[in-house]
């Protein structure tokens, strides 16, 4: 399914990003390939075999061969990639060789807690403002941010050139959440209501679901060959 | 790649599960349709097509009907899928007609967040042990669930009978955290440390790994094709 591009034809266009959006996996993948090379170059190496990091991802060599011929890297036999190389090459593609401004919606036990998480504090993404309609939240600091009203959204999405948003409010008040931002300007959304939201135009919305993963989880329980 | 199977064979089969475990995406579209399927239940809705699932889900009605028939559930033409026939076949597969019993490891602010989440006030989930390694938060009662010691947990484990677990621990101390799980008896583990966790003998590690969430949204903004 994925839209794979021949390796000699990648090797060709040199290290260009593929036309057409990869499948959510394939950009997981690469995701993890960026995390082990950046890992790797604080480390001081050089350079790395398919093969290695095959181990590293429990995939197989030709599986990471194929990914990263995507991006036109093809390793050098005897040699692998190179580290430096790759880091570049696949920040570039997956967009986080630049800051991004977030902000966040509903600022309760898990907006705090994420707003918090360690993620926030290195580059690239970075959350700039929180939001809550809660006016006895409003003025708060968490993460050294201000909760603001929801009103001052549309104005501080403007001003503060914030494209990208996180939703951790009630699955009830999630889909016309999702709307507002959309509205406002935000493009790509990561929602953690447990509900199925009509992406609005212009508008790319991820959910992350724990009971849906949970259920991925229990369904490998029931038939997974080891149970 | 899913191991699809025609649709007589499961006509033939019945609403029995599928013998070998489904890809990742296809679990996960299952139990999006269960959700709905319980939705429409408690709105006292007997039926529903694929045309309007198709619609709530922004999918396929193909798609739909092709993952409906592995559970050998073909609805019928012109009526549609019996919704309280599907919730009993969906939640089957899943393993979530029963109760599922989790313990969570770090209880920090992500986990504590998790805990008190609605996932858990309502079946099939529930969190009934928490565990941290921080002598100063031990004793303390989060969502009900005292907080125990480490070395309480294999015992713990099997008193309780408990198979799933959560883990909520910085990412250094989540590989070594997982594998005390595994070697207790934990068979499904739900990480969100950010690092890849080589998975124990005889269990299952999903990531929920929000900075990989959040290059998949950057990915988009920058290769979809609205942007």
């Amino acid at each position: 399914m994925a839209p794979r591009r021949p390796s000699e034809e990648s090797r060709a266009r040199g290290p260009a990003t593929p036309c057409h959006p990869l499948p959510p996996a394939a950009v997981h993948r690469l995701s993890q390939y960026l995390r082990c090379f950046k890992q790797l170059e604080a480390q001081g190496v050089r350079s790395v075999s398919s093969l290695q990091l095959a181990r590293s991802f429990h995939l197989s060599a030709a599986q990471i061969r194929k990914d990263l011929s995507l991006l036109g890297e093809l390793g050098t036999r005897g040699v692998g990639y190179d580290v430096s190389v790759l880091v570049r090459s696949l920040s570039e593609t997956l967009g986080v060789d630049t800051e991004h401004r977030l902000l966040l919606v509903g600022v309760g036990n898990l907006g705090s807690a994420l707003a918090l998480s360690p993620v926030f504090q290195r580059p690239p993404f970075r959350i700039v403002a929180l939001f809550d309609r809660d006016p006895a939240k409003v003025g708060r600091v968490v993460a050294g941010v201000p909760i603001e009203p929801m009103t001052a959204l549309a104005r501080s999405v403007a001003e503060k050139q914030i494209r990208l948003g996180i939703v951790t409010v009630p699955s009830r008040a999630a889909p016309s959440v999702c709307r507002l931002l959309a509205a406002a300007g935000i493009r790509g959304i990561l929602n953690f209501a447990p509900v199925v939201i009509p992406p609005p135009s212009g508008c790319v919305i991820r959910t992350v679901d724990l009971g849906l993963q949970l259920e991925e989880l229990t369904y490998l329980l029931l038939h997974a060959p080891s149970s």
